[in-house]
């Protein structure tokens, strides 16, 4: 692992505490050889050995009896040379890294292909919910039509908070930054940048194509007022921050999508509405299944390392879907 | 294919249309190469060329060029031979028969780990939801604290017609095997025989080890009233028929669950009692990843279609995970 921060403690505990249980499920036993992290003696929510600990990330991609990396330092510095020195190898590699894969994804799995290794990013959107795997293998035989998520538990918190309170945006951030729900720095999530990488990677997945986040229309809640959810709320419908892949024609062999992130008016009685607080939901509509959806914790160190946990080394067939993402 | 009513004309129709989409993500193209059903003049929903069909079921089993056989034919007679057959010659195999699993899931799974075969049932529970998938891979680093799961579309249809129109369950009943939301015979769906196999699978599932169905309680919604629902209502609560697996404890690594089926009250605000109409939904409660919710159409045609089309030949590390259910 390189990173041994809040996600990065989720995953050594879950393996910590499952590697048996996984390896009764899947016959591959899960042992973390080597963590890298920013300074030994910091303090951390999770305890760590520090025998697995080193600064060096080098020590863990070059670590002959490391097979898979897992890289949960974020950004997109040291987390790109990270992975591009991994996939080089040949060895598989985890990310919950949206912001990367969303800005380099297309080179990232370029390298993964010709080095014939797995990339795998279960864990860059809606991290608790299995949705990565559900589009690219459980709903495999699908068009699909619509995908429309809400995938950014701190804009999702604000909204549910406003209009529970009846209080303003500023307000509520405060509280929100006071309650460990919204970073020092919130632009990233209010601005609609964090829903912006994840609906562009849901994209480019469902339709097999790199979708370039700069063609992407984004919209953050910055600007949403009080009045405008309770005027929402009055008229039948719950404000959200919605992240939308619809399908809009098809031509010569050709999809033609569109692809935004924007305050959206949902109908109090359709499911997506029901989703509150830092959960994320997400609609996936297919040509064959019709509807589905599903929800869970978007973020957080369990839920994203639920996601990180279930790649394992002999995983298969994930080098084709993924490679070409 | 063995079978070619609803389902099976949905499977056939899904492939048809979507074969090379899903050629393209898979690197598989599924060709049906036959199609054994009742009669060769029946009518039927979807058009099956009439070179497909045969009225022997053998002559798709024993075919060389057949890989993967699909049973849609249900109930547990001929489907039981078909199924093992074909696990006998180390073919692949798909089916959506619940009542087949949970009664001889055993035997069945045991006969596809001798002959090296796989054997697929998404569609099986909750068709139209990638369930079974998430469960066995997605949120394969989980220890299941609770699956509760509204699994029976007909029951919820009567359920929700009941609380909307205040009418009783007698007359609901009647109005919805008009509509074809329910069986001339409805015993199965409304004394909650469907879901009890249903839940059965998913007990198995979770905690890799047989369920028997007669250790299972099973109660139906047959004698729920009017009344009943509208008290409910007052209370802040929705009565919907629940399926439920819960982790009571764990001593000396042995698991101790319990498993039923019985009308169930659901506060207003939960998201399983959004779950309306024939829809179904199921929550999963996982130590790592917390609550997640898969929400989608739990039968008919294209539902259960979907989930029986994602299964291809060379279905990777299925075998492992399945054979032990």
């Amino acid at each position: 692992m390189v990173g041994g921060g809040t996600v990065g403690g989720g995953v050594y505990q879950a393996i910590d505490r499952n590697a048996l249980l996984i390896a009764s499920r899947t016959g591959v036993l899960l042992k973390i050889k080597r963590i890298a992290v920013k300074a030994l003696d910091e303090p951390r929510s999770v305890e760590i050995p520090v025998s697995l600990l080193t600064t060096d990330w080098k020590e863990v991609v070059n670590d002959p009896e490391v097979q898979v990396v897992v890289e949960l330092v974020g950004g997109t510095g040291v987390a790109r040379e990270v992975i591009l020195a991994a996939l080089e190898q040949g060895k598989s590699v985890v990310t919950a890294n949206k912001a990367l894969l969303a800005s380099h994804g297309e080179e990232l799995f370029k390298v993964a292909q010709e080095n014939d290794a797995a990339l795998f990013y279960e864990a860059s959107v809606a991290g608790g919910i299995p949705l990565i795997r559900s589009i690219r293998e459980g709903l495999v035989c699908n068009r699909f039509l619509n995908i429309s998520g809400i995938v950014n538990g701190t804009c999702n918190y604000i909204l549910t908070q406003m209009e529970a309170l009846g209080h303003g945006f500023e307000e509520v951030l405060k509280e929100a930054q006071t309650n460990g729900y919204a970073e020092a720095n919130p632009a990233l999530d209010v601005e609609g940048h964090d829903a912006h990488h994840k609906i562009s990677i849901l994209a480019s997945l469902a339709y097999n194509a790199w979708v370039a986040p700069e063609k992407v229309y984004r919209e953050g809640i910055s600007s949403i007022t009080g009045l405008d959810i309770q005027t929402c709320k009055e008229w039948g419908y719950k404000l959200k921050l919605l992240g939308t892949v619809k399908h809009i024609s098809r031509e010569a062999d050709v999809d033609h999508i569109q692809v935004r992130v924007a305050p959206t008016l949902i109908p109090q009685t359709h499911i997506l509405a029901s989703v509150d607080g830092v959960f994320n939901g997400v609609s996936v509509r297919g040509d064959v299944v019709d509807e589905t959806f599903f929800y869970g914790r978007g973020a957080g160190q369990d839920a994203t390392a639920s996601a990180t946990g279930t790649t394992h080394p002999n995983e298969p067939d994930s080098t084709g879907c993924c490679a070409s993402l």
